[in-house]
């Protein structure tokens, strides 16, 4: 049926909304595909359903495609198979609960492992049921202490998420790659560069995980590529570490005093200055205490040591000691330690090792993977205005571990040996990972294999934001005049304009948007009766339908314009021609 | 692509769910279309999810030709419209309420009207925008107190939901119109039997309201209808009052002794002997006191007289005395009145009015329709053990309004003269109603009509229950193997089953399978390679898809066996012909 502007529900609108941040955003409201509701929150006009569902209908295929099952769990759950997997706590604030008439808790989730492993459990007991994936398209609920960017960062969004379930690591392994294969073949179809890049697995234990990453200005990752093919997001980058060095011949630490030198610029100055050395921020080792708040509520100080001319990056921070919190020490942590004396803490101090292994303190020292042993630092001697140089690594002190806290740059070397890597910004528009036996543990998803023993089902998930998709679909595809959607994904196929105070314009558009939906082509049909051809036109802009039909003046004569709203090109062809043309491809 | 069984994400179960009420509850977890996550809160399997976008199918191409839009609203939506219209209050414990991190309230959304009511008066502001029919298929949410019966009713649902905005009430009509029309083309198509009945208002104060139930036992409504053609709910029931009788003449009223007659059986009993008459129930007046609970917290005590054979019926009370919430009188309220004698309750006594119009006691009194002036009755004296006769109405006594609370009885006339009333049971599957203003109002969405007058808008509403028709129909479409859906809705268009050992029969089902997917028939293929024969057709009987095709013993002769799963007949075609006659029609 032809869909008439006259009667649809749709408004234009001149002005951009106050709250928006990016240009998705911005167009997707004024040309009226979604309305705010609430803070991260939205309501999808006729325009953005229909883009919605197309992009939805691309990944159903593929799942399809991928011998993937549709299913739908719901948004409203209880409390209990997150109480059992350890995360109904460890979520914090980021999610919504609710209670009901009864006082049960609920929560609206915001990921469904729990529920998949659950309903594959409650069904399936042998290794012949295997493997299975299954997935759903679902709105989901985050309490984001900031939402913001329009879809991009919203509070109720929707995903697909699907997960494989197998009882081996190989066929772990065929699942992974059967869903890798469909999501690169979602955004190619969908026409997004992407990225796919290493990502850190976090708490899972599985083996792969991967993210799908659009690079663009407005994404809020930062990754990591080379270009010898490399690519990681900065959690999951690891450092190459250099040889150790001999300790033979290598004089003893020496402490020197060192007044007013907290920061690792003024220490730089004044060694330069006393030991007449030529010195850099990458000789001095930066001790930092964290504090890391663990499951179970209790409390723990940690120093790590990094090279003082970098930086702990708090992404790769959050993931080293996941699952514990981690923030900085405070003043109240460093009154209980008077062993660590502020802006003078080292490993090391002249009645011997402070922190590190062999210490007394009781806290844990950490080192980047760059101290390596043999390697030489000036650093605090943990006495206030004194700092001790020529302290070695591996002889002068030790560390508990080594940890990934450091940030990367421009020039780093891949871990691949593929070259120096750079810094790009990206959009996390998919994940793949192999969670593992993690959930299957938790809660006890187990099948019997060919020997009749009872084995842990091992998992995959893989996630696509779909209104997010959606989005970065939107911020990728526009100009000044308005959305430039591609064919894939437009809201209609055609967008037939009738313009001037002819009637035969307005027949012959009537007939024309007939002719094309008959041919199966989707019209949204401009049949406003006195509103000017520039509103229409710029409407039609605005809208961003790829391809425009103008049927005015060159009616009387049968001619009508075809209008390419990406390249702007426009060409007269006979009435009788253009659902041919159009039809064409 | 051909559905195989051998991968499908689908296992029927042998024994019925311990919680299943209905059949329709026991069959879809047994055949594996659904599967129970929280009490009232289901996931939905593939065969489930297939089901229910048909029906939605189905649902939007009616919407679509209604000239309806579809949009999407959150589940999730803040307080402050509700509050506008006074619903977040008025809905007590029936909805889910949360906060975020903020502590802002939010609801889970049980309707839509302020959000609908909201977004047109953010985007249209002229009559020339209207008339505006939008639309939305949604999971919507009300804290029921005993979700019961399945999918019935449940706690988390499926609705379509429609509201219509005009600027006139004859463009409220015509809007209302399109929508019913709608309405009985969905249950046509899904070839559900349907009685359209007036329902009540509440109160929206609009003119027309309709309900459209499925007559069935498994119902939780009572309807009332008429062989002349009235159908309506119970509730919306008016009474066909009789005439007023002349006073004159009457004899005074009498009071009795009436020792231990507090039930209207006792008291028939007692006046026949004493009084030597032959009354019954229905020449008493039976005054039932009932607590009121206005909006706004106060508790009113009221008083309504109905004849002795009837009973005050609890839908009826509520709808009559709505927005309040009603509840029988306490000792507590009795105590407070001791002029309400319990048992011995009457509008009058010796000392005159008790109750109505011109008594003190300022408790208001209201009767059925029946109590014309002019009727005759035995009541309560308000003294103990006394009752008094001859009392006549209008004469000696008089109300403060009348109210329908009454039971309906078959054999009741039907208000418009249609004959007596018959009751059935049915389940509520659409209703179509007129809102009137009481939105538009509340939350201020005027247009300018022709002459520049900011005019309120009035609105329709128009609710289907997509889950609960799908239960319907399994509700509908059993028999003791298990489900037979009607092709309109079936998951699947043909089963088709191979059996045997013989590879012959497993490759020209496969065949036959592709065929019929290339004729564009949705097939499911049974290939599980060890099931018996016997299994395979007990699941295709459960599952219920309405053609079942057998690939067996007959394929070495390429002969196969069409089923029909309703009325059970077989019948071997050449393999050749079998994808003609399925798609036959």
């Amino acid at each position: 049926m032809v869909t008439r502007l006259s009667h649809y529900f749709l408004r234009t609108l001149r002005e951009d909304p106050a709250d928006a941040e990016v240009t998705s955003h911005r167009l997707l409201v004024r040309a009226g595909y979604i309305r705010r509701a609430a803070p991260g929150i939205f309501t999808w006009l006729p325009l953005g359903l229909r883009v919605k569902a197309k992009i939805e209908g691309i990944v159903r295929e593929e799942m399809t495609r991928a011998g993937a099952y549709e299913v739908h769990f719901p948004a409203l759950l209880p409390r209990e198979p997150y109480e059992l997997s350890g995360r109904w706590e460890a979520y914090g604030d980021g999610i919504f609960r609710l209670k009901d008439r009864k006082d049960a808790d609920y929560l609206l989730a915001p990921t469904h492992e729990e529920m998949f492993t659950l309903l594959v459990k409650d069904l399936y007991s042998s290794y012949k049921d295997l493997p299975l994936t299954i997935y759903q398209i679902q709105d989901k609920y985050r309490d984001e202490a900031r939402p913001r960017a329009g879809l991009l960062r919203g509070r109720e969004f929707t995903m697909k998420d699907a997960y494989s379930f197998d009882y081996t690591d190989a066929g772990l392994d065929a699942s992974y790659q059967l869903q890798r294969d469909a999501y690169e073949r979602i955004f190619q179809r969908l026409g997004m560069e992407y990225v796919i890049v290493n990502a850190d697995n976090g708490l899972m234990g599985g083996a792969r995980s991967e993210e799908f990453l659009h690079p663009t200005p407005v994404g809020e990752d930062t990754f990591v590529r080379s270009a010898g093919g490399y690519a990681a997001n900065v959690e999951a980058f690891t450092t190459v570490a250099p040889e150790p060095i001999a300790f033979d011949g290598l004089p003893a630490p020496v402490v020197f005093d060192s007044p007013d030198t907290p920061t690792i610029d003024t220490l730089v100055a004044h060694s330069n200055a006393v030991l007449e050395g030529e010195y850099t921020a990458a000789d001095t080792l930066k001790n930092v205490v964290l504090a890391l708040t663990h499951l179970d509520g209790t409390r723990e100080l940690v120093v790590v040591g990094i090279p003082g001319d970098r930086e702990v990056d708090d992404k790769r921070v959050e993931v080293a000691f996941a699952p514990a919190a981690v923030e900085p020490a405070t003043e109240a942590d460093f009154a209980k330690h008077p062993l660590l004396v502020k802006g003078y803490i080292g490993p090391w101090s002249e009645l011997g090792p402070v922190l590190g292994e062999e210490s007394a303190t009781g806290i844990r020292f950490f080192l980047d993977p760059r101290v390596v042993d043999g390697s030489s630092w000036i650093t605090g001697a943990n006495v206030d205005q004194k700092h001790v140089h020529t302290l070695v690594a591996g002889r002068d002190f030790t560390a508990d571990g080594f940890v990934e806290v450091a940030n990367v740059r421009p020039g780093d070397p891949a871990p691949d040996g593929s070259g120096p890597v750079e810094l790009a910004r990206g959009m996390e528009i998919g994940h793949v990972f192999q969670l593992g036996r993690f959930f299957a543990e938790k809660l006890g998803l187990k099948v019997l294999d060919e020997n009749g023993k009872l084995v842990t089902v091992t998992m995959g998930s893989y996630g696509i934001g779909v209104t997010r998709i959606l989005a970065a679909l939107a911020e990728l595809n526009n100009d000044d005049k308005g959305l430039v959607w591609p064919a894939s994904i437009a809201p209609f196929d055609v967008h037939v304009v009738a313009t001037g105070r002819d009637a035969v314009a307005f027949e012959l558009a009537e007939k024309l948007a007939a002719d094309l939906e008959a041919a199966g082509v989707d019209v949204l049909l401009d049949d406003r009766p006195k509103v000017s051809p520039g509103v229409k036109f710029g409407d039609a802009e605005l809208v961003g339908v790829p391809r425009i039909v103008i049927v005015g003046r060159g009616a009387a004569d049968g001619e009508v314009e075809l209008w390419d709203r990406r390249t702007g090109e426009r060409e007269t062809v006979a009435a009788a021609d253009a659902v041919a043309a159009l039809t064409a491809g």
